[in-house]
């Protein structure tokens, strides 16, 4: 049975998560229905990549995924469906599937003979969706793109024997996720001891835990998380309120 | 397979939820439960019937939309099963119905043969919804009705050249619905300059939008949205915060 | 179909449940997924075993019962599943089991040959929750364990005619739920006269309600509730934020 997962930032007090579903379920009763997350910020094109990014990988071949943030039509921003690492990926062109893709090599048509509409995801994607579903490539949308409007995500960067790298998101627990890889780490480190500076010189942690619970409750940690990435936390605390953390916050690391 | 919705106002951090999903389930191992909605503000029926009403023709025929919002059973508010455009709507009689369905035609049983509950979605819609799937007429469950229990929704109203309306919803982003609708806007504008006020004389729009974004991001506008209700929104802002707009506040509309 | 749910603190803006849904619909595609709550307060296993406690026994026997909160491994906490009431349970050992089973039977096994992981429930507990529904018996996993790691749920005490009981669950709609069951209450009060003092002796009630309605709007008031706990609340009100309730806050009767 084919799945079509739903990335949106409509909150779930408002008909149109309802509404989007009753409409596939009318086309295609036996579509299996995912909600990935219906709270990204609202326009926030930034944290619905980096959801859908971190977790698309675990689904099977052929998901569909329909994502419905900063989603209105112009003539810059077009319907867009996206066929990568054998996922169908369903949006508006508004920068989202180049921080989704970056490099990777995908399949890319701008969805023709749509109606004007506020509601693309209901009028436009559902029915892009479920042709899928019954078989539709996606050449029969509408003519291939050969780019994709570009955001660029923050990358961390390197000076000698630092890296300088960003708070990318702040989850659940109030952790925060920077975009500072295990094997950046590895490579500019080599080995030698470092010490992390969270934000300014006064937060400061000299290892890599390798859970959580090495360190006593109420201190700072640093960690690679299950998407290889430096998380800085505190254990059974909320590191992000304590020590003022925010999305694009600052985190450095010196290597001796 | 047939489905069954849900539209409460539990939230999520309860056992409500995870209650009447499990129990479906032991009753009707292959029904689908779609999640409608559990954030409808306490006892606010107003915002479970907008909800409802602006998404549950989106469903097959032969869907089963149970509500969970002020339910409590009493001599004046009896257990209904209703019956409309081809779905099944399962709720207390406390006004919703009236909300939902206005002058449509449908069949309307008040359930008997229920037990006294503090959680009548568990103990009494359940078992109508399953017996539904499995083939039950609504004559089954009780006697008819002749009629609902009345709430009266806000409608505008017209003064010559002018619509008074109201502001029904605050969605997901923070834009503001009205109750005027385009048919109505057509009706008394009859083609001619307008200027809209949004709840003060400072706040005038002489415009309708086709799109959000032909207004600049932080103005002020105007747009009949997806369900044909006129909608007062800011691009990419968030207007209900910004002119301390609730449901209720007013916006008038007058033609020259 | 087998049924899988989830019960966890990942609240609903994060990629957590998004990708063990995928992992597992890509492992089982016929898996049914039901989510109980994601809105645990972080590392709260009391209140994740109060939800649960209140919901499974309405699942079908085989269900399977993923737990999310606070799951890392130590030596102390080991990961497990658990089998009770034919169902089964798959967590970390950190108390949570105790909290759910008390004194029921269970068959417990601790689970080996996981890998190190700050996301066991994507790379444990999907696999254990995949194969047992693939007819893999608990026993498969790892050796028996003869005792749980002990939480103590607060227990109502009694002193000649008074009960001590606390608030263990503020719900939905702010009602105060305490551990005080109506079997304890019978056999403390034998059909006396009773006087329920919330919190302080400034809160009175003095009869118990069978339903919120039989009190008028604003006024306190007491009663059983669906899971046979004496509940305190307001009709149409707000129980907890008026007069100021938490969990663990104090509600005492005494009998005449």
């Amino acid at each position: 049975m084919p799945i079509i997962t739903l990335t949106t930032d409509w909150n779930k007090n408002d008909y149109y998560i309802g509404a989007v579903k009753g409409a596939i379920l009318n086309q295609y009763a036996n579509a299996i229905i995912i909600d990935i997350s219906h709270q990204i910020k609202p326009f926030n094109i930034f944290q619905a990549a980096f959801i859908l990014k971190n977790c698309y990988t675990n689904y099977p071949a052929g998901t569909i995924h329909i994502i419905g943030v900063k989603s209105d039509y112009s003539a810059e921003n077009q319907y867009m469906v996206v066929q990568a690492d054998n996922q169908y990926f369903i949006s508006t062109d508004n920068g989202i599937f180049s921080l989704l893709f970056d490099d990777l090599p995908v399949s890319k048509y701008i969805i023709d003979n749509h109606q004007s509409t506020t509601f693309p995801e209901l009028h436009v994607f559902v029915r892009v969706a479920c042709e899928i579903m019954n078989g539709a490539a996606i050449e029969s949308f509408g003519k291939p793109s050969d780019r994709f409007v570009r955001r660029v995500p923050l990358y961390a960067t390197i000076e000698e024997s630092v890296i300088i790298g960003s708070i990318v998101h702040i989850d659940s627990y109030q952790n925060a996720i920077t975009n500072i890889t295990s094997e950046l780490f590895e490579q500019v480190g080599k080995g030698r001891a470092f010490k992390i500076f969270v934000q300014s010189n006064g937060n400061v942690i000299s290892k890599i835990n390798k859970s959580y619970q090495e360190t006593s409750p109420g201190e700072l940690l640093a960690i690679f998380n299950s998407i290889n990435l430096l998380e800085i936390a505190i254990n059974e605390g909320n590191v992000a309120e304590l020590l003022g953390l925010n999305t694009n916050s600052t985190v450095r690391i010196k290597f001796k």
